[in-house]
């Protein structure tokens, strides 16, 4: 009989984070709703060549790869497990956990592409789950939250994202954030410009870590790398860009040999005209050419969204990407999306004290269970109070009055209704506000009246 | 490039179905707290110490076992890799996907006991996983939609589970459905009556093949689990009780010297009271004393819900347990509680015709994307009707206007608002309700009174 405990890295959510937890997940919701995408869930599991090789090495490991059914061991021989694990793991295990919402995403497009309606916009909340090593923070089990439209290349969807993530925070009391936008064509042209061309990737590497450690020690980080010392100098104007007044005009003067870097910039710009004819007074918006998210996937946009004031990463970022399904043999579907990250948006939330109280309980009235008669017309009174919209609840049990207060005290229930024999008889029955103490004489429609809304 | 595929047994929950599982999970969510239950969520693994030996041989067979991560090899010998997989299972892998919801709010129930408020309340809606052979209707990956109360043995709870289940069935639209009901302990008390003490459980599970084999093959099946033939003349009454239009006084008759199966006769005809008391019209409520539903570890109360008119088995099931947390060394925790199966309810109201027709898209009305001029005027009104609270969404690409027309109508978006120079001039746009062809000419708030609720 051993002493039962939570697997490493995974939480319980018990009422109290639920309830937050579900107040987050119905504002992100209604926003993406409101925007016009759909909703799809896909399986916990998937076969492991859906998502092998789509997350580089280290992604592959962190695969959760679910044992094969029954006996695993019948495909094998001894020289399978003589050999080392790796190998072994394909013989014995065919499917995996979801790491994340995009490849799912993109292997039911493609599965789907005969009937879908293009442009599709889908949204996706559901958990993923990830064998990182568990810390403060990082969890082997977490949510995300998932908005995309794929087949079309129109930059209004680039758009339409600024507008969710302007919906969606302030709603959730989040008003201070900057959403950091950037296109990955700036970077391709700065890596041709430099004499870099098609290194772009290790590029942005280096340089998304530039807030972090400084310009010198990303200077140096190329240079191992291998870019020489004069593409490091042909490199310095971009360090200047983070204190331009006009950033667009100076790359646009910087880059103007580049045809993809000027295409970058008219999205960008683009972006930025919709943006203002969409209406957001003072969007939050700053272009960063220094924001390339590690990711080598993106194209064309790429998002990141940081909560100020709050010592807590990214609680967002995204992206455009023209080959999302072309790892399935489908190339030529472009997509734009975002996704919302629920852990850290709730370590905002919690550190700003944004939670609003109603966002605790989700009981309203508890009936006191005094004696056997009064509970009998407790029980009567259920039906009448919970068709009036109430949460309701009796006390199950004929215990003591301040044990009964005591449970509806701890479960935040912010009423209760006492009923004793007068009350019974006169039919006026006393609700207490369970904070304040205060009490008031009413029958059951005066009660229904005070709590319904 | 293989060609993607969905893991055996798994599904992917397109828009359509996904807004019509939407509709049944908010209405079951809404009932549930209604009645005072409180959101709870756990891992989707748990420690394979946790669920093993919980669910009979056959269970721990069908448990998702993940391997551990990394070098899996490094704990295990030749020897081991010689022998049967069962006890090599063991030192590859320490985790489980989720197979019921019970088991893992067991183990949060004895983890948090310090601190839980009891009785605790919970409801808890997540998928749970089975490696079961696949077939119509049976899959790996389904959801379960539970509420238990522990911590007391009121058998108010009981009372309360069936004035849950005549608050969601009728309001998902399923009118005429038949809460059998019976109790564990008049099964007991029956296997004692017939000199068969100790037997319920093989004599519940012949009983419980009543409806679907007849009265001969039950006997026979009990002659070969080695009941005796003087047992089967003493059962005899059971197979009148069905047509009985008194069952609780004829089994009290028959079963006057047991105590325990007078108690649990006492019992049925208090849940039958409560029901009255709390004012359910015509509950659908039936004493069935064949019911026992295979499971071992009912102790009283035991529910099973059919929709009748359809050839689709219970939708819903559940009961009483005095010890849910035993095998965590928590004795002595009474709970009852109730599943809903929402892939069976989903069949039942198709079936039925029952999905309302808004429950089919979420998005309201598009805007159309006549040329750039239209396009601008119409991204700047999106943030007015979204305001408004009307999911809305612009054709993002310059197209014909029949190709997004069709859009909107294979997206079942029920309503079009199109713009062209003329409209831009007068503030008159043309909204058109794409089922019926209708157009009026209205302003924006004209259209926004049309469409809000």
């Amino acid at each position: 009989m051993s002493k039962p405990s939570l697997a490493r890295g995974t939480r319980d959510f018990g009422p109290e984070q639920m309830v937050r937890r579900n107040f987050i997940f119905d504002t992100i919701r209604r926003s993406f709703q409101r925007y016009g995408f759909l909703p799809l869930e896909t399986p916990a599991f998937e076969n492991l060549s859906v998502l092998m090789g789509k997350y580089g090495e280290e992604g592959d490991q962190l695969l959760f790869k679910i044992l094969n059914s029954g006996d695993f061991k019948s495909k094998t021989n001894e020289q399978d497990w003589l050999g080392p694990y790796k190998p072994l793991t394909q013989k014995i295990s065919e499917k995996g956990l979801r790491y994340d919402l995009t490849v799912p995403f993109a292997r039911y497009v493609v599965m789907n592409r005969g009937t879908l309606v293009m442009p599709f916009k889908r949204y996706q909340i559901q958990p993923v789950w990830r064998a990182d090593r568990p810390q403060r923070g990082r969890y082997r089990e977490f949510y995300q939250c998932d908005a995309d439209v794929v087949g079309t290349d129109s930059l209004l969807c680039e758009a339409e994202i600024v507008g969710l993530l302007h919906a969606i925070l302030p709603e959730l009391g989040i008003q201070d954030f900057t959403v950091k936008i950037n296109n990955r064509k700036v970077l391709t042209g700065i890596a041709t410009m430099i004499g870099a061309s098609g290194q772009e990737g290790p590029l942005c590497v280096a340089i998304d870590k530039l807030d972090k450690i400084g310009k010198e020690k990303v200077k140096e980080e190329l240079l191992q790398k291998g870019f020489h010392q004069d593409s490091l100098t042909l490199l310095e104007p971009i360090f200047e860009l983070a204190h331009s007044q006009n950033p667009f005009a100076d790359l646009k003067s910087w880059l103007s040999s580049s045809e993809v870097a000027m295409q970058g910039i008219a999205e960008l710009e683009e972006v930025w005209k919709l943006v203002n004819i969409a209406g957001i007074p003072n969007p939050k918006i700053q272009f960063d050419v220094t924001l390339a998210r590690g990711l080598s996937y993106y194209t064309g946009a790429i998002f990141e969204v940081k909560a100020n004031g709050v010592q807590i990463g990214s609680i967002s970022g995204g992206g455009r990407y023209d080959n999302l399904t072309g790892t399935f043999g489908v190339p030529g579907i472009s997509g734009v999306g975002i996704s919302l990250g629920v852990d850290r948006i709730y370590d905002v939330m919690e550190e700003l004290g944004l939670f609003p109280d109603s966002a605790q309980a989700t009981t309203q009235l508890m009936l006191t269970n005094f004696d056997r008669q009064a509970f009998e017309y407790g029980v009567g009174l259920l039906a009448k109070l919970r068709n009036a919209g109430i949460n309701t609840e009796i006390y199950p049990d004929s215990v003591k009055l301040k044990k009964q207060l005591d449970y509806a005290d701890r479960k935040q229930i912010p009423y209760v209704v006492l009923i004793g024999s007068e009350e019974i008889q006169s039919g006026l029955l006393t609700l207490k506000h369970m904070q304040t103490g205060d009490q008031q004489k009413l029958d059951i429609a005066g009660i229904i009246a005070a709590l319904a809304h």
